[in-house]
């Protein structure tokens, strides 16, 4: 495999899925790749903590060079085109003189990760791995204590802020259904599945496996707004399912 | 929390989810809960070796009770019912005396997993603690090197099995697609994207993570059968993700 802009040998991109928050769901790759990396880069909010550099801290060497990618916050954090241009040329910068950059990804790097933003801009031009690592969905699934699917299901997973008639014709065609990115979408979408009696179907969870975790029956939520982290699961299967056991008393 | 059947305080039985093959993958609470366990139970088959037990076998203590769950293998690998059964009562004799009982599971133990048959049965009964796992989904996205999903894409899991029509519907329903559980249905799917025209955005996976790994654009792919552990994943989305960049040259 030849890469364009070599020179010298160059150096390996990672892509470094963290988990859904709780530091001990990292990976013993992520944890190993991490704990020695030498250049560090992970998103970054251009006000308060990096959320993915939060769930690596304990691993991060001290001596690391850190590269954060500092994305101004908007509702949907649809991506800056030219904060993924500049952070791409300041790692293709390090990546070109034979450093590895492991980046830090939130959940999984190709599962609605901000990683593909530098991947498109770089994985043709350098050598990269990604590391996979436990997504929300499974994630959210474990803390609701409901399975997500069986057998034959078919899983359908679908972004909150899409229109109600498409997330309603979606839900009917699917029996195992996850709705990501519920966060101002929360009232809306709780209305929505009121009204196609699916209320009790539904299980809530905000910032999956972190010390600040909810988790509850929709029905049962009493706010109308919700964090990004958060997340619907609707199980239409096995009556027995609807209500995880640590509720259902 | 009050459990029916608990004399003693009971013990806990842990879900753990393995990732998809490669025992780097494991996540560290999986690596702590399996180095420390007293009992572990594992699905195995009736002729060779375990799967789940094969991705954990270095981690588990030398002097830990095992309990391997033997399922006869079938075509279609539905559950047996009573196999099911009598390892739940197994288990639950161990939970009883207040022994914690660490269930390895193949990827995550909520995502087609085959620990719910056991979670069915014994969920209600006795403490239960779920630790999500890396999916063969991200495992596969991650070694084909295409994203799995961004923005707001909506991703349709698909069990290989079900009819031509259905999953003809449902690929022209979604923007990202996973069919699972490829095995002897191969032909059958890629004449079927052939025929959509889609054979060309389809990447194939089998034993992803694991050193007998295949990873190749479907068109490439000249057998007529794929194991159970096979994948196919469709991004219908952006051209410059059609082909990963490892086979585009």
């Amino acid at each position: 495999m030849e890469f364009r802009e070599a020179m010298t040998k160059p150096g390996m991109l990672y892509g470094v899925g963290l988990g859904p928050g709780d530091p001990e769901l990292l990976t013993l790759k992520a944890h190993r790749l991490i704990s020695k990396a030498r250049v560090i880069a992970y998103p970054a909010p251009d006000d308060g903590e990096s959320f993915a550099r939060a769930i690596a801290a304990e691993f991060i060497p001290e001596n690391a060079l850190e590269i954060p990618i500092v994305v101004p916050m908007r509702v949907e954090r649809f991506p800056a085109k030219s904060v993924y241009d500049k952070a791409a040329e300041d790692i293709a910068h390090v990546l070109r003189e034979g450093e590895d950059v492991v980046t830090l990804c939130e959940g999984d790097p190709f599962f609605y990760g901000s990683f593909m933003y530098l991947f498109e801009r770089l994985g043709g031009r350098f050598p990269c791995e990604i590391v996979p690592g436990v997504t929300s969905l499974t994630a959210c699934a474990s803390r609701l204590q409901r399975p997500l699917t069986s057998r034959n299901d078919v899983l359908t997973v679908i972004p909150g802020p899409l229109p109600d008639d498409e997330i309603r014709r979606r839900i009917e065609d699917a029996q195992a259904i996850a709705i990501m990115k519920v966060g101002r979408h929360l009232s809306r979408l709780k209305s929505l599945l009121a009204d196609m009696g699916l209320l009790s179907h539904a299980g809530y969870v905000e910032r999956a496996t972190l010390p600040s975790e909810n988790v509850v029956p929709l029905a049962r939520l009493e706010v109308d707004a919700a964090p990004y982290f958060s997340m619907i699961l609707i199980y239409k299967g096995d009556e027995a399912w609807m209500l995880p056991p640590q509720f259902s008393s």
